[in-house]
């Protein structure tokens, strides 16, 4: 029994919390952190998981409903992904597929993944979903060059989108606080506005259905192609439902009129999957929850549930052929396109994801019984409403849901509540005023019943101490 | 005994080298690769590695000096690796670090890391050498925002330089052939020549020592701050030896004058490590074996000796005490940034590095032998020059080394020699007429000797073919 001889502890001599606290503030740069606020306060270690628990430095067992960040969808501590890292690793850790040179695990992960992405063939390796939205834009902007239409060089995204942090990623991202340092966005990059009826909800959408105003919001694309004029635009980018925008789940009519929408101008469509990817939404793509047809797709996370660093571009025949047939050598690259770990683990992942059954479960079991238990809120005093697909939700604080009426930002309502969630055991986000939950794909009824109690409990105390503020 | 009961083999089927070839032409679309010419051949199917060796599908053992992609420093199949993978996916595969969180291997790689780069106290994490270089451009821009210069945006990097793949990173790059895809480069890059005597001979070269030279050279970086006005300059940007290019070893007297020119002009030093830094040079880092001190280092590769994707930047205190006083969040950060399995194998690799006492081996013995082996070839009938710091060499190709003149770039004389090295066994790459070779850093004296055998049986095939083709 070989899996009992490594031992489970944090290597080197055993430390406090402080002491952790005390190096991490010291030497460790977090990502999107303000770091005296973190030094002033002491970071929470994180040291172990198993399943949908991770454990704090301190014993304190907590209910990830984040899956890490949107990525352990199979949650922690799965055997196959751990015994499929050690087989290659063994066998052959690394090798480059630049030369003419490939490896068993990249060429058996493209093919895989072919298989479960209708209509596409070809993949483009990353480490990351920054990397592959990196990858898109050299992608779309060659196949126009290609096709003999250089002048289609602008991409549109949308306002509060999320695609990765690089300079380009962050372009194509529509998030103010990330263009306003380090000289953003780089030129070639347009948005428009997200659809996202509660947002709009004294302005575009008053009076419209729900369905009349995904329409409304598609047209808006529309208006930016023929602005811009449609032989300027190379490609439209989205995430199917807005993730790190906070869960933004656009009504049903949204997607198709996009589809119609690039079609009508040639505008090459790039979903973003790195979120919605891999069963999040109760399908394998979040592209075939909402019904589009894309010409690229952006996936990370969930290929390998975060366990090795993962991402990649699923590249339609439609861009591919003409990349290989015209194209000559693409002159982009990363060490790490194909690394024989990450694809491995990336295997494993997805046998485990079909072994478990997790995107049918999601789509039929676990997804509707959360939005079930999440309807119950509704009647919460301080729930402006909730919106969820498949294992991706979101609970919309408001101080008067009845009107909907927003919190005074800076009583920072969403980091009021986060810290509720903590103290009870729960990890949630909070994005402004809205506080999602992602868990692990692997959740059960039962657990998303205990998650439910525990984000119930963090909004009580948080009304209460909204109340006690005079906030309400 | 654990080690003995998970098999050594590629999982699935046994599959032909034919049925490999075909499917990796039908789904994985390589990094920087022509894939007509990729199918029409079939790749090398790379099915596993030991010590300094890999083997192919079909059973040949290749000498791999090239070290995967300037990666794998430690060599193929060390079980040190391999357990410290294991253990940490087994208590804690992943969490993230954005949320005041923190992860024990995160913060005890932060904390090695400051120990071995003397003046650097933080460090950020990235997955890859384009991320982290991706991320000097964020940092260094917003160091001279809240220092209120906010006008010094524009970095200065050297034409023939590789820095990444992102769009932001490919433009730091001067590849020509990159920048010709994709809408590169971004603005606010700007290129001078780099410090290379051998290109250089006919022109500013002519006539002086190559000290001479090495001042010269920094000079260009000086006019050009001077062209752009210093008071608009950020930061410079390059490698100890310029490796991608080619491995462009520079006088000594280069860095030390650049460094007095950053210093003059307040303009920030990024060295990019990637490829020097952990021993390839015989310092910990190639800025120690030149004598420069960076504000920045950027780190990837070697880290980890590639088992594993993992990048960065070590943030020095120039830099780093600004973020944290003056700048609140910094908006910017990968999911993967501090990856914990990532961290606990660089941990490991760096006990490796130094138990086998790997930096002091290639300063005081395999460096200095390979250097004597190398001069060996300077009598070779094809080798204009030889180069080498540490474990990284170049050898020139010309076709009348007296003269030094070239072959004619129609013959693509560093692709002949780079098959002929494939059939011998060998991997070196070729950039344009400069062969490359960069082993694992635990390669022994004798490994050096059977290595430079087969440089010399490649060299010699190729100079027959250039004589029968009528090319010398």
């Amino acid at each position: 029994m070989w899996r009992t001889e490594v031992s489970n502890q944090t290597p080197g001599t055993p430390r406090s919390t402080r002491e952790w606290q005390a190096a991490d503030s010291a030497h460790f740069l977090h990502p999107f952190t303000d770091h005296q606020a973190l030094a002033a306060k002491g970071a929470r270690v994180i040291t172990r998981g198993e399943g949908i628990y991770v454990w704090d430095s301190e014993g304190h067992r907590i209910l990830d409903a984040m899956s890490g960040l949107w990525c352990v969808n199979v949650g922690y501590g799965q055997p196959a992904l751990e015994d499929a890292a050690l087989r290659q690793m063994r066998t052959l850790p690394f090798y480059n597929a630049f030369f003419q040179t490939t490896t068993p695990p990249a060429v058996m992960l493209a093919e895989r993944l072919a298989g479960i992405a209708p209509g596409f063939k070809h993949v483009f390796f990353s480490s990351s979903g920054s990397e592959a939205n990196d990858t898109n834009i050299r992608l779309v902007r060659r196949y126009w060059d290609l096709m003999g239409q250089p002048q289609r060089q602008v991409i549109i995204s949308r306002r509060n989108a999320y695609h990765g942090s690089t300079l380009a990623a962050a372009s194509l991202g529509g998030m103010p606080a990330m263009h306003a340092q380090g000289g953003l966005p780089i030129p070639g990059i347009v948005h428009i506005e997200q659809p996202h009826d509660w947002a709009h909800r004294e302005g575009a959408a008053r009076g419209l259905t729900r369905d009349d105003f995904g329409r409304l919001a598609a047209s808006w694309l529309e208006d930016k192609i023929l602005e811009l004029g449609s032989e300027t635009v190379a490609a439209f980018i989205a995430e199917p439902v807005q993730g790190a925008g906070g869960v933004i789940v656009p009504a049903d009519t949204y997607w198709p009129e996009v589809q119609r929408i690039c079609e009508r101008h040639g505008v090459l469509l790039i979903s973003d999957e790195v979120i919605c990817g891999f069963g999040r939404t109760g399908q394998w793509w979040g592209s075939q929850t909402f019904g589009s047809r894309p010409d690229l797709m952006t996936f990370a996370k969930g290929i390998t549930s975060g366990y090795v660093p993962l991402g990649g571009v699923m590249v339609g025949e439609r861009v591919a052929q003409v990349l290989i047939e015209r194209g000559g050598e693409f002159e982009h690259g990363y060490t790490y396109s194909g690394h024989p770990v990450a694809c491995a683990v990336a295997l494993a992942n997805l046998d485990l994801i079909e072994q478990l059954g997790l995107v049918q479960r999601v789509r039929e079991d676990t997804g509707p019984w959360l939005a079930r238990q999440l309807a119950t809120l509704q009647d919460h005093p301080i729930v402006g409403g909730v919106q969820s697909c498949g294992l991706m939700a979101a609970v919309q604080l408001s101080r008067e849901p009845r009107t909907g009426a927003a919190f005074d930002p800076a009583h920072a309502i969403g980091m009021v509540c986060r810290r509720h969630c903590f103290d009870h055991g729960l990890v949630m986000r909070a994005v402004g005023d809205r506080m999602i939950v992602a868990p692990p794909l692997v959740i059960t009824r039962e657990q998303i019943d205990e998650m439910m109690g525990l984000v119930r409990q963090a909004l009580d105390r948080t009304w209460e101490e909204a109340r006690a503020s005079g906030w309400v």
